[in-house]
C-alpha cells in the first residue's frame, strides 16, 4: 500500500477524457499509451497482425513466417550504468523478435540527430550499436539519418525495425495462454529503471546499479527447445512486470495470480525504489522476460532457463486463473493479496 | 552560375576537418551526409547489404528476396500543401522499396510524439497515413509510440520501415549502369521543396504549388513490364536530382550528361526558385523517380511511363558516358556545359 501511495506522487495524473494533447505518460507503456492505442492507432491502421498487439507482427510472405518489429529509442542520458542508447536499440528489438518465438535476422537503424551533437558521441553509440549487434549474430542492413535544429532534439533518438524468422508451428500468443498455466520470470526486477534513474538525478547508491541491458533470443532458444508448450512471452520493459501481466491477462481473459516472495528485486535496487517511493512492479528492465507455459512441464522449462547465462535467476511467480478474469493479483509477502494494476502514468519517462 | 551563387546563401558552409559537432548539412542528402555515411556509419556496421548504399537492402531469407527499408520524418510543417508528414511517410518508404524493384508489403510505423502536442493533430496524421498506405497497398502492420518532454522534439517524428518482395532474377543497381544508357526523369521538379518552403516562410506564389508526393510502386511496375534491361532507379528526394544523379555516377564510376532543356521545370516552382536563389536541381521531390536503362529499348521504357497518371510527363533527360567517370555534368539551354555538384550543405531543412 504504501508503496502504492508513494507511486502515486512520481506519476502523471490519470487524465480525464476531455484532455486533448498528448502526456508523457502517453509514452509509458500502462494505460494512457493503452489508450491511444485503442483510441487512434487501431481504429485507422484496422489490420489482423496489428490487432494481435504482440510486440511483433508475423506476416507470412512467399511461404516464410517473417516477423517485424519496431521501436524507437529516446533513452535519457544516452549512456547510463550497463549500456547505452546504442546497445539498448539494438537489444530492445532483438528482444521483441524473440517475444514471438523468431530468430533475429536483420535490424535497420535509423537516426535523428540535432544539430550540435558531438560527432563523437554519435560514434560511440554507433560502436556500440555494432557490438550490440555481432554478439546478438544480427546484421544492420539499412539506415537513415535526419538532423533537426538544435532544441528540436534531444541529442540523439534511434529507431531500429527487426526482421526475423519464425518457425513453422510456433505460436506464441497471449490467446494461447489457458488457466492452470504457469508464470515464469528470468531473473530480478527493476535494474535498468533504477539504473537510468541513479544516473539521470546523480544519485549514488552502496553498489551501483547496473542495467540489465541484454539481447534474449538465446535465452529463448534454449526454451523452447525444452519441448514445453510455452503460450506465450514478453519482455517487461516499460510499464514493468506489472503493465506486461496485465496485458496478457486482458487479451486472455484470465486471471493471473503471483507470488511477492518469488519475485526477486536485488537489494539495491529495493532500497533505491524505497527511497524514490516506487513499485519495481513497475520498473522498466531491459534483459528480463516472462514466460506463461503448460504447467505440466513448467519445471523443465524452468531448467533449461537456468542453464543459460541470463535466466540462472529464474523463478516461477505465478499461475493464471480462471478467477478474475482480466485481473493481476499478488499474495504478498505478508499473505494478504492484492491488486496489481496497469501503471496508470508515467512512472519514468523515457526510459528507453 | 548565378543560381549557383544565391544558393550558397542558404547552404551551411562546407565544415573542414576539424568540425567535430553535428550540422543542419548533415541530414542534407548531399556531401555532409555522405561523409557521416562513410566516416561512422559504414566502417561499423561494415556489411555486404549496406555497403550496397542502394535506397533499400535486398536479403535473401529462406529462399525469397525481401527488400528492406527504413527512413525517419522529420519534415516541417507537418501540414503542407498536396500532403503531410503521414502520407509522405507512407510515400516515401514505398517509394525507397520500389526504386529497388521490390513489391511493398508492409509498413512498420513509430512516433515520436513532444508532450502537449494535440492529439487532434496526431488522429489526422495517423488517419492520412492509413490513407496513404490503403491507396498503395500497404498494410501498417507493428508500431510504437514514445513522448518526449516539451522543448525536447518537434510535434511529430515519423518513422517507417518497409518490407517488399523482390521477384527472382531482377537486379537494379548502380552497378549495372554501362556507358550510352539513357536517363529517364518521370516529369517535372522541384515541387515537394517548394511547395515546404512555400508553406514555411509564408510565402504565396500567383498559383500555389503543392508537393508531388506520391506512391512510385505501380509506375516502377509498368517500367519494369516494358521488357527493357532497366539498370537502377532512384528517386530524388532529399538533395534533388543532382544528388541522386551523383550517387549513381560515383558508384558506376560513369559520367552522366544532361540535357537542361530535357529538365520540366514548372513555371510556379523556377519563378520561386529565382526569387529564393534556389536551383531546382537541389530542391526536393517525393514523386518523381529517374532510370538509367538501356539505349535500345530507352523508348519503350519512356512510353510505358507516359501511360502511366504519375509518368505522363517523363523525359529522357541524358545519358550515360565514359567521359569524367564519377562527374555529372548539363548541357546548359545556352549550349554550354557546367558541372552539376553534389549538395554541400542543406539547402532546405527538414524538408522531409
Amino acid at each position: 500500500m504504501e508503496d502504492t501511495k508513494a507511486l502515486a506522487a512520481f506519476s502523471c495524473p490519470v487524465p480525464t477524457p476531455t484532455r486533448d494533447t498528448i502526456l508523457l505518460g502517453h509514452g509509458s507503456g500502462g494505460t494512457l499509451s493503452g489508450q491511444l492505442l485503442h483510441d487512434i492507432f487501431l481504429p485507422a491502421f484496422n489490420n489482423a497482425a496489428l490487432s494481435e498487439l504482440n510486440d511483433q507482427a508475423t506476416l507470412e510472405i512467399n511461404g516464410s513466417r517473417i516477423a517485424i518489429t519496431t521501436d524507437s529509442f529516446v533513452v535519457k542520458p544516452l549512456f547510463f550504468p550497463g549500456g547505452d542508447i546504442g546497445s539498448l536499440a539494438v537489444h530492445g528489438t532483438v528482444n521483441d523478435l524473440a517475444m514471438g518465438g523468431a530468430h533475429p535476422l536483420f535490424l535497420s537503424a535509423a537516426f535523428i540527430l540535432e544539430e550540435g551533437l558531438p560527432i563523437e558521441v554519435l560514434r560511440r553509440v554507433v560502436d556500440s550499436m555494432q557490438r550490440a549487434a555481432e554478439a546478438a549474430g544480427v546484421q544492420i542492413v539499412t539506415g537513415d539519418t535526419k538532423v533537426v535544429e538544435k532544441g528540436k532534439g534531444d541529442g540523439l533518438f534511434i529507431n531500429t525495425t527487426g526482421i526475423g524468422l519464425v518457425r513453422d508451428g510456433l505460436d506464441l500468443s497471449a490467446d494461447c495462454v489457458r488457466p492452470g498455466d504457469k508464470v515464469l520470470l528470468s531473473g530480478s526486477i527493476g535494474e535498468h529503471g533504477i539504473a537510468i534513474l541513479a544516473q539521470r538525478e546523480g544519485l549514488e547508491f552502496e553498489s551501483a546499479v547496473e542495467s540489465d541491458t541484454a539481447a534474449l533470443h538465446t535465452l529463448v532458444a534454449k526454451m523452447l527447445g525444452s519441448g514445453a508448450r510455452i503460450r506465450c512471452m514478453r519482455d517487461p520493459t516499460r510499464g514493468g512486470l506489472s503493465s506486461a501481466l496485465n496485458e496478457i491477462a486482458a487479451k486472455a481473459r484470465v486471471g493471473i495470480e503471483l507470488d511477492e516472495r518469488a519475485i526477486a528485486v536485488r537489494e539495491e535496487v529495493k532500497g533505491a525504489c524505497e527511497m524514490l517511493g516506487l513499485d519495481p512492479l513497475y520498473v522498466a528492465n531491459e534483459g528480463k522476460l516472462i514466460a506463461i507455459v503448460e504447467a505440466e512441464k513448467a519445471e523443465n522449462v524452468l531448467a533449461a532457463m537456468r542453464e543459460h547465462p541470463l535466466g540462472r535467476h529464474s523463478q516461477m511467480i505465478g499461475s493464471v486463473s480462471e478467477k478474475h478474469p482480466g485481473l493481476v493479483t499478488m499474495k504478498t509477502a505478508f499473505g494478504t493479496s492484492r491488486a496489481v494494476d496497469m501503471l496508470a502514468g508515467d512512472q519514468l519517462p523515457r526510459i528507453c
